[in-house]
């Protein structure tokens, strides 16, 4: 049996995962890579620091070039998230012909063109499954498994907190600060959350799963992003009423020859798969034009699951008997695809109003849409109090640019005190 | 561009999506595959049948030799369904250094292990994820994406047909054979049902799973099997009073070192993902060590979804460069595993009798569970009707030899009429 040495960058925990895999499933991991792996360095930054794991002598380091300086580590896995001093590593890494298998939405989202055209030109690999989704099998399944297909569409649910706190507002009908204190308390949410909540976690993984699915570089700077913080109990409520649940999606959508790339809290009818995707599961849907809806569902996060993916990468490099020529965003490279201005998408509207209880308000309003080319699917309106109607309106399909026209004339009418919300819904057909 | 020749046997449905998949996504197989690929022979029964593509002159044949013997044609792909003569095709092609694609689940759950063999000793590929739930790339998620785990647990929804009558049967309250007869209108069950129906064909797909996951060879004799065609309206009613909805569904479990390996409708809970998979859909839920749950979902059938699948690993042979070791059953072959006997399985058990209406019988059936170790979850008394009553009840965990000794000791007490159902019930925990 031929033996292999790898190291780790960083043992938080995804990197304990790793650990614990490699001692749980030493046998069926030498067997399905045909080598026998040993973790021979682990950079960290506190040696002395109690991990509760019992890491053999010496493996641990805290000089980055006891690992880029060894010609008998292989593999390099970069577990230490962010960009500094993330990518130098791995560049490093790349240049001294290991190969890299990471974790990092964020670096291979912001960094990763660099980073594969690197792994490209010295003849190494560079996965990262555990990237997207945790242990969901995302990447390789879109890049080795729908390779006859025209991908047409993805809509995910791909990060774990913000779906927590939804389906505790929806089933169990808590507040949002109550859900996200409960996220916290359970370390589904970091203290700071504001990647999650406000969407910059899921925007990364959407430039990610772009790039495989359409071929083309995706700046995260392109993708429409909306967190979930403005979401109310009184919004889940009212699509309850309309047949509807709230999640938030990252979509990417072929639009006659360009691309709608968004992430936003969407209301989806509640009967349909994605609906059910409760706590904190991922859920991916792609849409090929031969393969038809398919869907992958898994935990898209944590110690074990992550793990799992990033040990799956390493095996499938030992495997491909690391001559296997790097796959990546540039070799499925499509023609350039145009990416939809967020004024331009389709899609149906929820709206919710705060309006002076007055006869003619409707007329108002109605006659805004109507100027603007929306048309309206349903209207409820309730119970005033204190002379302030609520009053609820889903659209047609209608362009965004219409809507928000509409939006800024409705604003300043003398009858609406206020425009609470608006969340797209998609009826994904 | 590199230009490689290939054949089909067969056109038939998956062939003619084989067709239409080459002809629509020509650029992007290319591109993806590195070549330019021609199938340039389809073996058919009679070349002069009106099949409504447009085939090119020379390229069908009714003489296997015209293919067997072409050293330009480099991958077979077997579409003909059946054993015979796909068997000899194949193993004749692999003879022939010829790589192999099927969609033919009979073949490989039969004979995989002697072709997967001749594949090896002939230095050829032989790719089958199309004889698996159709376009879902379940085979190659867990030979590619789930090496880092020990798999514990496969449940799938594998046949279209059945998942199809018990979707009928559960939301529009249809009867058994008003919706299959449905399903044969609709194209979606055979003239003759008895292979979907009794649930042959999802025992060959669970033979195949269990082989690819557990590492072992099974004989499809050794897999329980129980069809739909004793599910009444009645069971579909009653099982939701309990919260419950019913699925055919394939199992391969580890027990306490041993596999349970088993086909049959299942009760399980409204909430879980599975009992949300409807109408023809397929899905597949995979428990590994480190991975936790996953679930792939999508179309198990049809001529676009599984040619989807075929050309995929047409492209992974290409990929490879003809050059990877073939991945088979034996190479991730694990020590051999036990296969339970079904009367040592554990499960609840939902039982519908038929009994007299007087004092007494309930304390009668009591007494021979509690001897027979099986406690009592939950009972329901239905009104009854000409001095007869229906009761139901559910068990708590049980073994199924208890249930049976049980069951026939019921069946002769004076008070029961009849035992008009059995099914087992799973938490799917």
């Amino acid at each position: 049996m031929n033996k292999i040495e790898i190291a780790l960058l960083g043992l938080g925990n995804v990197g304990k995962g790793v650990w614990h895999i490699f001692q749980n499933n030493k046998e069926e991991i030498t067997r399905r890579s045909g080598y026998d792996i040993e973790i021979t360095k682990i950079l960290v930054n506190d040696i002395s620091k109690e991990r509760g794991i019992d890491i053999p002598v010496g493996v641990l380091t805290t000089d980055i070039e006891e690992i880029l300086s060894n010609d008998n580590i292989k593999i390099v896995v970069e577990l230490l998230g962010g960009v500094h001093p993330a990518k130098d590593y791995m560049l490093s890494a790349i240049e001294n012909s290991k190969h890299v298998v990471t974790a990092n939405k964020q670096v291979i989202a912001l960094e990763g063109t660099e980073l594969l055209d690197a792994a490209r030109k010295n003849g190494v690999l560079l996965y990262y499954e555990g990237s997207v989704a945790g242990g969901i099998p995302i990447l390789k399944g879109i890049e080795e498994s729908l390779t006859a297909n025209k991908i047409q569409e993805i809509v995910g649910i791909v990060n774990g907190t913000t779906n927590y706190i939804l389906t505790k507002m929806s089933l169990e009908n808590m507040d949002f600060d109550v859900a996200l204190k409960q996220a916290q308390d359970k370390g589904f949410a970091e203290a700071d959350p504001t990647s999650d909540v406000e969407a910059y976690d899921a925007v990364y993984k959407l430039a990610i799963l772009t790039s495989l699915s359409f071929g083309i570089n995706v700046d995260v700077k392109d993708i429409y992003r909306e967190g979930i913080s403005n979401i109310s109990s009184l919004d889940i409520k009212y699509a309850k009423e309309f047949g509807y649940t709230i999640k938030l999606l990252a979509i990417a959508k072929e639009n006659n020859g360009s691309l709608e790339l968004r992430v936003h809290p969407t209301m989806i009818p509640i009967a349909h798969p994605l609906a059910n995707v409760n706590d904190s599961f991922n859920a991916i849907l792609i849409k090929g034009n031969a393969v038809g809806d398919l869907m992958f569902y898994g935990q898209g996060a944590g110690s074990l699951p992550t793990g799992s993916a990033v040990v799956s990468d390493i095996i499938s490099i030992l495997r491909n008997d690391m001559t296997l020529r790097s796959i990546s965003t540039v070799e499925n490279k499509a023609a350039s695809k145009l990416i939809l201005n967020q004024q331009a998408y389709k899609s149906q509207y929820y709206l919710r109003f705060s309006v002076k209880d007055m006869s003619g308000v409707l007329g108002e309003i109605s006659s805004i849409w109507g100027k603007n080319n929306v048309s309206i699917s349903s209207i409820i309106q309730k119970d005033e109090k204190q002379g302030i109607v609520t009053l609820i309106i889903v659209t047609h399909d209608a362009i965004e640019g219409d809507i928000n026209k509409s939006v800024a004339e409705i604003e300043h009418l003398d009858s609406v005190y206020n425009i609470d919300n608006l969340i797209r819904v998609e009826k994904l057909n």
